[in-house]
């Protein structure tokens, strides 16, 4: 079968054997899969990802001297089924998966392993116990973008927002993007959102952030005295003082290059809680004497649960989360290579999906 | 009266005008006062100081170019009151204090003024409204250290404990020692202590440190499983899905040089709160993707409020903290340059005392 293949730091079309499911497993035909910016990043760098999954201790981590065909963010048609299974959902049917494919071996990161391919192949093997039907005829290009909008969904999760005056979104690409639409899923607000383009910065608003902001022109962090959140530890107390109970700022960093984390500690209020979502891949420096000054909660964050997927996969269905808009591209897999270095340099591109099935 | 002196990098003995208290405001005899390793800081690098103040939003902050009066860990003998005062406690009260100082310019910070003596001189001004009569006969040089132990009680309650399988301190210095006596007060445990020098583990058994570690024999993170820890996201998944409800590490880092918080990164397991309650002055360095893939969580922590600062002179007055083990010098005011001399090389000292009153 056809794929596109990440092979010494490039993505090169060709043949990869066929599929046959071992048992629990199922064979599906890939409809949809998005790009994501760690697929950028693991053809670039794949030592760098290798490291980060033997940090949090995953099993068979991707070798940066084989092939691997990219894809975690998919939705797929029901072939056949491996020995072993349930067979509940007809063949036919429209599925998503966290991308993890369990063998007599262990657990394999679907997209990330050098034995099975990612989405960017016709076929897939899946797991049948981590099977969700995709509901409500929701198409398979929205189906496929539940795994990123999961990553939204599970940083808003980790950044305990109550008590939170406002939350402002740093960042406005898909990682971006998908934190504003799980914090508008739960009726948060007011969120405030930061970019430099102007293409995500509409992109941003189509996806309900209350406030866009064009950090060229106007700093995100100067409005926060408008939403009851003191500047200074003693700004803090002076107002407890008085009887207030002021908000704190919830800050989601969703850029992930070097500096910025510095930059948010600089200029956010005291106490705030920085959430970082932005995966930055390269040493940063920082001085700890500004968190210290002001009491900053910095929370890293990776992934999301298979209850937050399963959440997700139902804002999207139900329309509370919509879906549409971040989808600024489609290719088929001789278009895989050309999509990837379009999404290198950061423009209006948010998400481009790979359909294998598209000539 | 006599004092001893911050002046241009240097502590010198001298004379200073006496003083006369204001509205609100007692002229207390200082009994003892502790030294604490931000005197020796904001001697050497003022102007940092100057900027962690600016960021906390503090009034008032300390000139470089001025002398400075240091001491902000302190007891004290009521002598006299000025207009608008109560008049409470009788003179020859023994107290102590949060060491802020209103008169009608704002708030000024007692020990990091330049416009009031800190309790290394003979007298000092403090506001009526702040003052905490020291109870049960509690020794004068006990309650001097009500501050220090302080900031362990506000670091253990910013630490949000609830789940936590164990803590470790790494650093016992008198900020580790005192988190330690915190955490002990409450009952927490285990707590497990790390640090280099000899007489720092020995003053951390005595303040009630469940394991103490060598690190130049063992990792002190090599007992985590022990503690029903998991190491890896994946172990802890893998526990849950056994229905196990394993608990995270707390580490509080109470070194405050570069490069301590990678090594701690690197070093726990997935899910850590570190709480940072040692004051790194520096530049520091860290990868991201180390706190990214074990979705780690970095507090910093300044300080303490009023209600943790009463609370812990009442756990010193009633036993369940032993100040007396970290006592490890006293001296006149002639000894305070030596003093600041001997803590600027890590050793067995924790805290040396100065009595403005001592030969």
């Amino acid at each position: 079968m056809r794929a596109a293949i990440g092979r010494a730091g490039s993505i090169v079309c060709g043949d990869i054997p066929d599929l046959r499911p071992g048992p629990g497993q199922v064979l599906v035909r890939t409809c949809a899969c998005g790009i994501c910016g760690s697929d950028l990043h693991a053809l670039q760098f794949p030592q760098t990802l290798a490291r980060v999954y033997e940090q949090a201790g995953v099993e068979h981590p991707m070798r940066a001297d084989a092939d691997v065909v990219f894809g975690h963010e998919f939705s797929a048609e029901i072939l056949d089924y491996g020995p072993e299974t349930q067979r509940r959902l007809k063949p036919g049917t429209l599925v998503t998966s966290v991308p993890r494919l369990f063998d007599p071996t262990g657990a394999h990161v679907i997209g990330y392993s050098n034995d099975f391919p990612g989405g960017y192949a016709e076929r897939m093997l899946l797991t049948e116990a981590l099977l969700l039907e995709v509901p409500n005829g929701l198409p398979a290009e929205h189906a496929a973008l539940t795994e990123p909008f999961a990553v939204g969904e599970h940083a808003v999760a980790s950044a305990a927002l109550d008590g939170a005056g406002a939350a402002l979104v740093v960042g406005c690409g898909p990682v971006g993007l998908a934190v504003i639409a799980a914090l508008k899923a739960r009726g948060f607000g007011p969120v405030i959102a930061a970019d430099f383009a102007p293409g995500r910065r509409v992109l941003a608003e189509r996806l309900g952030a209350d406030v866009v902001v064009d950090p060229t022109h106007v700093s995100p962090h100067a409005r926060w005295a408008d939403y009851g959140v003191p500047q200074t530890r003693a700004g803090r107390a002076r107002a407890m003082a008085q009887g207030a109970r002021p908000g704190h700022a919830v800050v989601f960093e969703c850029v992930g290059v070097p500096g910025v984390l510095q930059g948010i500690a600089e200029s956010v209020p005291a106490g705030s809680r920085i959430v970082v979502v932005g995966v930055c891949m390269q040493t940063d420096r920082f001085e700890p004497s500004t968190a210290i000054a002001k009491e900053l909660d910095f929370r890293f964050v990776l992934g999301y649960s298979a209850e937050e997927f399963a959440h997700t996969l139902g804002n999207i269905a139900e329309g509370r989360i919509d879906a549409a808009p971040i989808l600024t591209g489609r290719v088929g897999l001789s278009g895989v290579a050309d999509a990837f270095a379009a999404l290198a340099t950061p423009g209006d591109q948010a998400k481009i999906v790979v359909e294998p099935g598209r000539a």
